[in-house]
């Protein structure tokens, strides 16, 4: 039995909270939004998970300090967007052996940083005499099905191997089975990249086009991320992996991904920007593209697939050439 | 221009037959089966490919010499259980500088040869003098979009890089996009496996489970895949490129593959006998089982998924249990 953390109340952190509790340990949520901890402590259900009932031994916090204090594993499951500002307000509460397990998938654009860099930046700034460990924890997983019990992989990626083993025993006897894996940094950014692949294969899809296209676009959209990837010092067998192929899958074939729904409007005709309003929500791989640019170009990597997606979103580019043109470049070999 | 001779008129020799016809190349038809030319010949149709209008300029014909002599590129397009019969009947009429190019996939159970394998093999009890070139070709290629022209990437393989390049030229102009590889072997395993992993996906669809699953069934699929093709001599490179990832994509998340429907069958509780007479066609994943399990333990390879699925479908083993067994196995690095 573990004392555990939930930094955020959204589908994922709950999800998790609830495999967690039912598996016996001792989990405390908060959250920013204090309606949100009001409405979970009174109804035991979250809005946006209709049907599941969370276990009574759920504890829910609107103090930082709480969820912190006392905690082997802290989970944060907030927005990438709100990571930083976020870790500053935990900071002070926060142990060298705690173990901070990060869910949060993207890239600071200003910094090119992931999210463990974030989280170990900001901590540094915070309590520099602190050695922290941090756990990305990346996969195939629908929240909706995690939270109703379905079989699902992710994977621990830490560079202390004992540490990712840890976070591995921890979900011991749940619906999650997990997978170690030593390269952090390799698991980060195929979560932080994927989402503009998928936001392709959404393109393909509105254009009409079919399950080729779409599985072109997934395997070299992959082969894309991976060159770059294994520039950066990264192992190509975590591409090919559940954080890497499996989650991309996932993403880019599901009808709930918003990346791959704001694709299809674009691919329709809509301007990125209408796609966005449509869709209602942050749409990551439209934020991811800045990173990724930057990022091919520091490596020297050639990008097309990430390229031709700019060109549409940013440039006006009409989705139908820049798939025209992202099939008639010089026929090359794998 | 080249002159092309396609054996074979299902809808993928046909959908092959039109893209390089209409690329103003002088193509050839032969089948075995005598009123399917007949049909083709008159009516400009293939009954499977409805709406789809053939171009005048292909020939049909019923005589294997026909087809093959005179021809630069030679198309081997039957199913592969028919592969080494009709090697038989046109091996005397092969010639030295004519490329083979075949694009069926499976393996041949008694010798576990891949398909080039059996072509180069009856090739040389009829012409031993002969060196004839065979390339591999396979990708994620649903014959009824490229017979829509739908934009479509595959593999030419060949260990002599040379030859897949001259098949990369015949294509070009076309909807599809040719990537070359010198890994005819990995190629081949991909496509001969990759039904397995499709049947495994298709179980979890009829057992209810969700997306989560299906990823990390494919995922971890494509990994038993891949270290059995590494054992084998093969590169990891093939097994995430277009011929492993992209075909697997394509086939394990259609509902138009007969495997996948067959497994969804056999998750639904039916008998592998009933699946298959309910799909009422071969289902390659089930044929493929007894090499996979051959080569698995030749090479001393664990192949978890495909020991799983081997035990539903020929030792009676319950579905649900076999899922369950292998989510609960030790968990283990990536």
């Amino acid at each position: 039995m573990s004392k555990v953390g939930i930094i955020g109340a959204g589908t994922w952190g709950i999800a998790l909270a609830r495999v967690l509790a039912n598996a016996k340990n001792e989990v405390t949520v908060w959250s920013a939004i204090t309606s949100e901890i009001d409405e979970l402590a009174s109804t035991n259900c979250h809005p946006k998970l209709p049907g599941v009932i969370l276990p009574d031994n759920i504890c829910y916090t609107k103090e930082i300090e709480y969820v912190c204090r006392e905690k082997d594993f802290l989970i944060m499951a907030v927005p990438s967007v709100f990571v930083r500002s976020t870790v500053a307000l935990a900071a002070p509460y926060i142990d060298e052996n705690q173990i901070v397990v990060d869910v949060a998938k993207g890239m600071e654009p200003e910094t090119l940083y992931t999210m463990s860099e974030v989280i170990l930046d900001e901590l540094k700034t915070v309590c520099p005499e602190k050695h922290i460990h941090i756990v990305a924890f990346s996969g195939p997983t629908h929240a909706e099905e995690v939270s109703r019990d379905m079989p699902t992989t992710i994977v621990a990626a830490c560079r202390d191997m004992s540490i990712a083993e840890r976070v591995q025993e921890l979900f011991e006897d749940t619906c999650m089975r997990v997978y170690t894996n030593y390269d952090i940094k390799g698991v980060e950014i195929c979560g932080a990249l994927k989402n503009v692949i998928a936001l392709a294969t959404g393109v393909a899809t509105g254009l009409g086009l079919g399950d080729n296209t779409k599985a072109a676009l997934i395997t070299r959209g992959l082969n894309e991320i991976s060159r770059l990837g294994i520039s950066m010092g990264c192992n190509l067998t975590t591409f090919v992996g559940l954080a890497g192929m499996g989650d991309l899958i996932v993403t880019a074939t599901s009808e709930h991904s918003r990346n791959n729904r704001a694709g299809q409007l674009i691919g329709q005709g809509y301007s990125a920007g209408e796609a966005i309003k449509k869709v209602g929500m942050v749409v990551e791989g439209i934020n991811a593209l800045p990173a990724a640019l930057q990022l091919a170009q520091k490596h020297q990597i050639d990008m097309p697939i990430v390229k031709a997606i700019d060109a549409i979103v940013n440039n006006g580019k009409k989705p139908d050439e820049a798939v025209r043109e992202l099939m008639a470049r010089k026929q090359r070999s794998e």
